[in-house]
């Protein structure tokens, strides 16, 4: 049977690759690629480097797996996202078939951990749904971006025995949480907590974490968040693209 | 100068470590052992075991640190937490001077990351604080118990571009969290969840995650509860200790 491989290598740096992910590295007849954006060549490249330090043979190859055309517009609503996602499964499962031999070993290298932010899971389970190809999956575990911007700054990213809320600069944009006091934000695009710089918070931000370019800033917010916006801007102006992640602390 | 490395080891399974882990692991020449707890003797095992499998020479020594006697009825409340932690802070000072050279690496064995519940970067940070040390320390990321509940359930932690409430048995005892329809719940010594059995919610649970004892049960929260209490109660009742966390998903 046709197995599939979906493998967490962490956020960047090739050191974050678990002993579990470069035995599945070796494991794989075809990678899968399903990245698109602006960061793509850049994340396609990490990968790249994470194969060819790991990978001990010679006997893989890479296919690329056109992404449907994304109606921008839309695309944050969870209706559009389920649309695309289907026809990007169909796309797949063609992909899949016609290149991956009936007892091959598929690989999607996964940035960061599978299981967070990540479609990688939903557009295999949507193929499978479809019938139309028998396969077994696995997932394996990566450093996600949480733990690399925890682990840089070396704090933890609860408070003892509290919560912790994930989630996204959209969400923020209406409201901070009222149910935690350590907030984790993911896909930011304007860097939403500016609007809560007079209250008591502490941030810890890092972007591109893991790579040559990371960047930390800790801080009170009001204190730094211009900094911030500074840094992010230029970053952004000069690479084309940015990833950043931060934990807001309620402080007091 | 004296070096600290908190090292992030995954939750059991060896092929959890990272390569950066591994490097570590090489580098250190004493490890401090904080342990206490029921599970302490089997999670040093693990400990030892991931020692003997990545390190390459036998030029490293453990050193146990004696926990200050712990106030059980208020152990939950941070004060007494905080009052614990100095306590400790003070002893592994001196153990630290007593048995790491001077310019020696000394290390910690963390289960899982050492962001996530975990006092290993607080207690360094504490000890620090008292100025008597000075020492360079560096924190490396490790799997948590999220991610390998994820990465076995074949799942992703969040829904499209949606928050994930971090959170514990205790204070889902008062409520669920109402801002976040995945909520993953952790340190939970009675199974706090079962009070919400006729709430629509999916439930996706892991006891021993990583290990060979490893137990996976998912299923609608009214439907399965049962299963994990006699579950729970069995193998907590046979190993004399359990760890497991669990997804809670709001469905429709
Ligand atoms: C689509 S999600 C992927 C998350 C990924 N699966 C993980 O485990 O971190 C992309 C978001 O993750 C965060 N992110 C990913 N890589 C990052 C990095 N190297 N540095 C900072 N943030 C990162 C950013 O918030 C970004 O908007
Ligand atoms: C003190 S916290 C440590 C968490 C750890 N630092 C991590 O990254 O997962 C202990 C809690 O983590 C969870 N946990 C740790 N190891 C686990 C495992 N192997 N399987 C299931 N849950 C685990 C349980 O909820 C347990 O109550």
């Amino acid at each position: 049977m046709r197995k599939l491989l979906v493998i967490g290598v962490g956020v960047g740096d090739p050191d974050f690759v678990t002993i579990q992910a470069v035995d599945a590295l070796n494991a794989v007849d075809v990678f899968f690629l399903l990245d698109k954006g602006p960061a793509a060549d850049d994340l396609t490249h990490a990968r790249q480097a994470i194969c060819e330090r790991f990978i001990t043979h010679d006997r893989y190859r890479t296919v690329t797996v056109t992404d449907p055309p994304r109606d921008r517009a839309a695309a944050d609503y969870p209706d559009a996202v389920r649309r695309w996602r289907d026809e990007r499964a169909e796309r797949l499962e063609r992909v899949i078939d016609a290149e991956l031999d009936e007892d091959g070993v598929g690989g999607f290298l996964v940035w960061g951990d599978p299981s967070l932010y990540d479609g990688t899971i939903r557009v295999i389970e949507t193929m499978l749904k479809r019938g139309a190809l028998t396969l077994e999956y696995e997932v394996i575990a990566g450093i996600s971006s949480i733990q690399a911007l925890a682990a840089r700054h070396r704090i933890a990213i609860n408070r003892v025995a509290g919560p912790v809320h994930v989630t996204t600069g959209r969400r923020i944009k209406e409201a901070l949480p009222d149910n935690a006091d350590d907030i984790v934000v993911m896909l930011d695009a304007d860097l939403a907590c500016a609007a809560y710089r007079d209250e008591d918070i502490d941030i810890y931000w890092g972007a591109y974490l893991g790579t040559e370019d990371e960047v930390l800033v800790a801080g009170k917010l009001g204190d730094v968040v211009d900094q911030i916006a500074q840094t992010r801007a230029e970053l952004r102006e000069r690479k084309g693209w940015i990833m950043d992640t931060y934990l807001l602390r309620r402080i007091g």
